[in-house]
């Protein structure tokens, strides 16, 4: 596995395959890998001759500095784990690379970005629309892959694609899930035993309305209300959001008439877990 | 010539030019094209092996609809100057292939795009940085070439290039003037006979600056006042800004004491032109 921190190398080293007709699939992560990324980076070997997995803590998209600083880091494994798929390409830059003194420029998706954790973190995905555009311009791939845990963020980015004529396929895989549930996260290291336990009622939450959905059940707000009981039944728990909205638009519903994306943020202690489930 | 008019036709002539090891040399423009285009479109030829020139009036850099709706078109003729130039490919995408439902997404640079025209056009360069980027996307060019009458925006430009890392190179070329001095535009097309002499007093601004800079004046001050005199002095025309600044940071000067960048904008009538000058 090749191990490439500049810009233009990485541009060289596209151009390259590109010349020699491979299809060039990609994976931006922030690193800390766990089997959720790790199923992308497989996908990522299915869609296209050479796979490019990137590693960059994006600041700009944190709205905390302190989720920031805090967010884990293990560059060692991550390397280790890459190689062990056959990645081809590690582009690792740092972020004096990504963001130069003089930096000054942003993308902006306008209205999907708005909703649901756009609500809540001012600034992220104009953070991660930008930090995507820059990546795709340094890698050049054919395809980039996604994970649907989270889901606006895929939603924002196939829109910016569309938008800005990105000339490339996005793939939103499946969110993968612990045994028991649990949506996989590199936020989830932060929980402790007991607050891994209380975690499992986000999961729970989005059971609980995909069953009364089953039952019949159309009124958003009826669905919402059990969403949020399940969830503030814990101790050490506080629900952010929980909406019931169009996956394409992300625009609130009242009825679940079609399929509906349940989108939920939830806090355990000081620790910030999302997950959804598209139900009905 | 080959006229192309869709996106997704436009991006498969340009990968098929660069798996053929071509060089793409791209200039775009709004159309009504003058002398100062078609320089541009000589210089293209010399930086690649093919050329494309793209025509489209963008809406989203109009911050007036006015000014949208006046803007002048002349297709039958553009197409005949580009085809006698021997250009291979007019791009001419209309607004709804730009811009289709449900468009929501902008590329903002932060900082140069806010003084000058931007201080006086509110969204203008938003607009320009937007329809560019996605131009890029489009045409996957290796070089753009863009005309230093509008400065600012080769400025601009050449920071969304480098922030968002598209892998091409920005070709700055020097305004082209009539023979009497006044800049190349396709709104002077709209000045009448004595306004068009009456415009001269803008370019006279230019090198009365630079006559004051040649004897020794080193004060902005003074010879902005002179700028000032020398447009206000003439009946039918409002200065918009006269500004002396820095030609890459584009943040005022107060003294010249280096190549500075003179900027204006003055109204003549009905028509807003600009023109720039580095001096010093």
């Amino acid at each position: 596995m090749q191990i490439i921190h500049r810009v233009s190398e990485m541009q060289r080293w596209s151009d390259a395959q590109r010349q020699a007709g491979k299809k060039v699939a990609f994976v931006p992560t922030m690193g800390f890998l766990h089997e959720g990324h790790l199923s992308l980076v497989r996908a990522a070997k299915q869609a296209g001759d050479v796979v490019v997995v990137s590693i960059f803590v994006n600041p700009m998209q944190f709205n905390q500095q302190s989720d920031f600083a805090a967010y884990p880091r293990d560059d060692e494994q991550d390397r280790r784990l890459l190689s062990e798929l056959g990645t081809d390409v590690l582009f690792n830059p740092d972020a004096s690379e990504m963001y130069p003194d003089g930096y000054q420029t942003a993308v902006e998706v306008e209205k999907v970005s708005q909703p649901l954790c756009g609500a809540h973190r001012p600034g992220h995905f104009r953070g991660v629309t930008t930090v995507v555009a820059k990546l795709f311009n340094m890698v050049k791939p054919h395809a980039a892959l996604f994970g649907e845990k989270d889901f606006q963020q895929c939603v924002v980015i196939k829109r910016m694609v569309t938008d800005l004529n990105f000339d490339l396929e996005i793939v939103a895989m499946p969110t993968v899930r612990e045994a028991d549930g649990l949506a996989m996260s590199s936020r989830n290291a932060r929980l402790s035993p007991a607050q891994r336990q209380t975690s499992l009622c986000i999961a729970g939450a989005l059971n609980t309305a995909q069953q009364l959905v089953g039952q019949g059940e159309r009124r958003a707000a009826t669905i919402l209300r059990a969403v949020r009981d399940t969830i503030s039944g814990q101790d050490g728990t506080r629900l952010e959001y929980a909406s019931l909205c169009d996956p394409d638009t992300l625009e609130e519903v009242e009825k679940v008439t079609r399929p509906t994306l349940l989108a939920i943020a939830a806090w355990v202690g000081e620790v910030r877990l999302i997950d959804n489930r598209v139900i009905g």
